[in-house]
């Protein structure tokens, strides 16, 4: 790729994102981790899989105004938008389109080339780790979900036990998606590098849950000692 | 303490701290922590502790409104005056009030009695480990700042370096201010607990530099091979 080409689509991508440099950071972890993927995938076009990562998210705003859009559908058209009025080939803006549309996995139309493949991966990759796991207290402190929340006992839940409408902790995000996606990777190098990365967010959970119900066992057994019914 | 005494705390507790029901989880676990240290200080008075710990942090709304005020000076006082309004007696509003004012630690006023020294160790605790980083996290994207920044040479920040004007990142808050609290207790438990968690939030510091630096490092070097200058 060109370095005037890289230039332009950068330039869009962060015209889309706004001032979310988070989300900027977070497509350039992206790119570079697909790149890491791509090194061990010879036949992936690197022109395709840069354009891919770099507009892959240009949806999100869109999706946030108005939930029931998807992002990945509406990324792959705005995308494909860009570079068709922007010179570039048919097919390449086509297939810079399809990995943007299936990066949002959804059965019945999954990533089906190795471009595709390598960006539904990395994308991944930036919710596994501790760097997923600080992603998902970032986006639960702009939604304002909790840490956790407590069963109707007044212990602390581990994040298995359903929670009341509107509310999803972090400890539950972890138990219901997180800590599930690293069996769900499409290439062989994908798969490595979650797995490298794997314990890292597990160890967060544990030790949170840990620190968390400690003082709530000990300190809460105290107060109910010192605090007299009348 | 009677029930119906810590009712009333409670109640102003969470009335002085609005719709914030992060805010009031902390609350409570500064109770706990407090409780459990108060096992091994048998000489503090649990009714005083207890007062302190639910109404340490009232005087947020506050600070927050104004920075120029200390929410530790407006909450002692906030405090002294619903206890006083409420009949309890003048010393122990006053010594409640201590213990508030100190909690935020000046070394012009330190904390002096062992309530106030537990409850300030209790406090701190809740930045320490997992748990301390896991609201590290929610500040910072409460208040806008990003996990990590970059160098003037493209790489990863490991927090040491100064950052650019109004930028603060978790990494940097990490280097300056979480990874040296723990020498800094003031009882002998609470110190022990910090060091038993001290481990949990530096290893949560180096996964998430050892999985940003690795992409960055890796995928950046494939981009400039791809990428043509031209």
């Amino acid at each position: 790729m060109k370095e005037k080409t890289f230039a332009l689509l950068s330039g869009y991508m962060k015209k889309c994102m706004g001032d979310a440099a988070h989300d900027a950071e977070h497509v350039r972890r992206v790119l570079y981790l697909a790149l890491e993927i791509a090194e061990t995938e010879p036949s992936a076009d690197g022109d395709v899989l840069i354009a891919a990562c770099l507009l892959h998210d240009i949806g999100r705003a869109e999706q946030f105004a108005n939930p029931a859009l998807c992002h990945a559908q509406v990324g792959a058209e705005k995308a494909y938008r860009f570079l068709t009025a922007n010179g570039f080939p048919e097919p390449f803006c086509a297939h810079v389109g399809d990995c943007i549309r299936t990066h949002r996995y959804r059965s019945d139309d999954p990533p089906a080339s190795i471009e595709a493949k390598i960006l539904y991966d990395a994308d991944k990759l930036d919710v596994t780790g501790a760097v997923g796991m600080a992603r998902t207290f970032f986006y639960a402190a702009h939604v304002g979900q909790p840490l956790y929340t407590l069963l109707p006992d007044g212990s602390v839940s581990d994040g298995r036990a359903a929670e009341p409408e509107g509310v999803h902790s972090v400890l539950r995000e972890y138990k219901v998606k997180l800590e599930g996606i690293y069996g769900r990777f499409l290439t062989p190098k994908g798969r490595e590098m979650a797995q490298a990365r794997k314990a890292a967010a597990a160890s967060i959970y544990e030790n949170i849950l840990d620190e968390v119900r400690a003082p709530y066992a000990a300190g809460g057994a105290v107060l109910r000692r010192w605090v007299e019914k009348t």
